[in-house]
């Protein structure tokens, strides 16, 4: 247990100040000997090209997507801005939690809730919303499931006048009807997808009827409006490269704080979905291991109803399940797999980034599986004593963290444990009420229904 | 407009260190000359005893709630231990606002949302369920109006590991759903005011079917419920003058970090329902007014439809619709007086805080009223520039900071405008909801409807 002295030493919540804020964004593909596959053209299967994306993605994203060698990227002055109107974002020291445990480990977590989008989605958006701003766009079409990410675009557009169209995948629609109306306030147009404004909308409807939707249609969605709306384009809350870069900043503060009191992780954990906030997270602790600087344990933490990492092939696969994306190499359950409709929506999603997809398929990184009802018992334990209501999506971290932690009990272990608590769950209550009332269900997909939902990966 | 210089001196979020965090609540009552009436006993009109209350409150807290002589109440280490888990709040200058709005007004704002309660409520919260654990006591029982003390007590309750029984007045009840939930994450046990579970519950049904109940009804069921259960006393979130106590954390942080950075508020605006967050903001402040070191303008801003300083009378008054509460000297409109059931949930009280009612008889603060439509203008203003979806109740407060700094546009004045934002409107989307479709409605109670709510007010 820690002591009283250290009580002293090492402060419950540690603040950076605004001069101590990234400057830039860092971008671990340089520091990586093995880098990402290269995306490729869904039809000619060439490597994809800027001029193949432009109609598609901004044009500086497009350069943050595909450059895999510069190691920074400067943050603009108006995003930084931005920033320091939620930024710092705590790291928290969980003294309480601990307490609780009677571990010896020592647990941190960085806490991306404290912004009206609820999660460290905000990073991006702001970003994203500031490229096609700087290009002269009308607006931008996405996707959104847990709904934190349309939720941060819609603040982002809003601050830049930009207009929003968001898909919203069916079953967060209607598990989460409040969402729609932040994202209203700050001006967003909403449809739960597949919706029938769509082509692929459609077609997807009449393939699954009564489909309560996935990630991968609303991408599908959400990029063929982006094609047929004038002077928009489309932007993604995870999965891509650029997105993992902007989320850097959630590490970067980390490490910044924890050099500062001097402290060291030993395994840092985070949730995944498309990848975004744990390749955030880990990205500068990783640069120190792939220079051989340090080393660390990472665990990436995904719902056993949709194991990307775990369970998926590490091949070439459409990003979206109309498959008009271009093709990305990743862990993947196939862009046909449909996840069960459970609680943990922004991790519903068939791939993974491509950057660690690659550094897993190189042993550089852990990742296990959890159940959402064990999810959401480690989410009202960790509530009940830190005081934050955590997201179904963060508990995942929050579940494998206490996990660790039991092991150092057993053990004698003084661990220094990371994780990233990405947001709150103030918009999942339904879900809280399920768990309450005894009729959450967890789901285990067969290897029938993986295999289905890959039988149409493609040849490459 | 700020100057470049000026955003560099003063950052965005002033955040104090925990050896900054205040280590006494302030006392205001010791610094007023005209000090507040006593409370009375409801059946003998005399002045109440420690003796009378000890029934009803906590030992300790009645102690606070008479003292007023004695100008610290040191805060007990384990309550700054839970203080350091969600607190300093940060003070943020709102340079997005203040540019939104072209004026040279410079504005702060404290803003006590970032916790799971989702308001200051938990300051006053955790103070209680300390001294109530202290006592050896086995629960709490208490009412709630917007959910925010409710959920606020039931995370104090679950930390000290108290039993916690919130009766939730049932307009709030049926437009936040969701606040049952995260009460019950906290393991609480909620019931809709009036219930049929207590013999003033069942009394209000009758007298006035179909109610929608207000803080005044659940007050008295909380208090008959404390009565009657072994171990329990009633704990309240506001009015009280152990309330305002507490709050006075909001102050003295804020004083702190303005004084730190040299900036003194010319104008200090706050939302006053009770008046706890009101008076805990301008406490400091207001001591400072009257030992005559320093001067400040202050306003209450309370809702049209509940206009207990405007319009209330300051006179004794029963605390509670069932006048079974001690009797307290306030600004009040009746005990009878039912609030329509509007969407500023936490502003619905009939009376006020005896302290404030005192200070603003006395021409020592000033107040206004506001309509809920513009409020909910205010507010999504607010929230599409700062980032932040104010609680319904905290928007009050923006919409007269707003039109303060307009004034400043006009006379060109660089007035230093102050105001509590004391929670988030995650729970109100509802309410939000019926604003942007129109469909939101202001009330103004007729004279006869506030001479009805006070025609049982008692003879002394």
């Amino acid at each position: 247990m820690f002591t009283a002295e250290e009580k002293k030493r090492i402060p419950y919540k540690i603040y950076l100040s605004e001069s101590e804020l990234p400057r830039a964004w860092y971008n671990l593909r340089a520091d990586m000997k093995n880098k990402p596959a290269p995306l490729l053209n869904a039809a000619t299967k060439a490597p994809i090209t800027k001029e193949e994306l432009a109609p598609v993605f901004c044009d500086e994203l497009i350069e943050q997507e595909l450059n895999d060698t510069d190691a920074y990227f400067p943050i603009p002055e108006e995003i930084v801005d931005f920033y320091k109107m939620y930024r710092p974002a705590p790291l928290i020291r969980a003294y309480c939690l601990e307490e609780k445990l009677g571990t010896p480990a020592k647990i941190y977590y960085k806490f991306e809730g404290n912004n009206t989008s609820g999660s460290h989605k905000l990073n991006s958006a702001i970003a994203q919303a500031y490229y096609a701003k700087k290009q002269g766009l009308k607006g931008v079409t996405t996707e959104t499931g847990a709904g934190q990410w349309g939720t941060a675009l819609s603040m982002a557009c809003s601050y830049f006048g930009l207009d929003c169209k968001v898909y919203m995948v069916k079953c967060s629609y209607e598990q989460k009807p409040f969402r729609r109306e932040v994202m209203r306030v700050y001006g967003a147009n909403v449809t739960p997808s597949p919706s029938m404004e769509t082509e692929v909308g459609r077609k997807i409807n009449a393939e699954h009827p009564g489909t309560s939707g996935s990630l991968g249609c609303a991408i599908s969605e959400a990029v063929e409006a982006a094609q047929n709306l004038d002077g928009y384009r489309y932007v993604l809350g995870s999965v891509l490269n650029q997105v993992m870069l902007h989320q850097t900043v959630i590490g970067l503060e980390t490490k910044t704080a924890m050099d500062k009191y001097g402290v060291k992780p030993d395994v840092i954990i985070g949730c995944a979905g498309g990848g975004s906030n744990l390749g955030g997270l880990i990205a500068p602790f990783m640069g120190e291991k792939l220079r051989g600087e340090a080393d660390y344990r990472f665990i990436a933490v995904e719902p056993a109803s949709c194991p990307s990492f775990t369970r998926g092939k590490f091949a070439y696969d459409y990003c979206d399940t109309g498959m008009i994306c271009p093709l990305a190499k990743m862990c993947t359950l196939g862009s046909d797999f449909i996840p069960a409709p459970n609680h943990s929506g922004g991790l519903r999603y068939h791939g993974m980034n491509p950057i660690l997809s690659q550094l897993y398929a190189d042993g550089l990184m852990e990742a296990v599986t959890v159940q959402q009802t064990e999810v959401f018992a480690a989410a009202e334990e960790f509530a009940r004593v830190e005081g934050i209501l955590p997201a179904p999506e963060s508990s995942h971290a929050i579940k494998v963290a206490i996990d660790e932690a039991l092991k150092c009990k057993e053990t004698g272990e003084e661990k220094v444990i990371l994780f990233g608590l990405t947001g709150t769950g103030y918009f999942d209550m339904y879900a809280y009420e399920k768990f309450h009332d005894g009729k959450m269900e967890n789901y285990i997909p067969t290897d029938e229904e993986i295999a289905k939902g890959q039988r149409n990966l493609p040849n490459v």
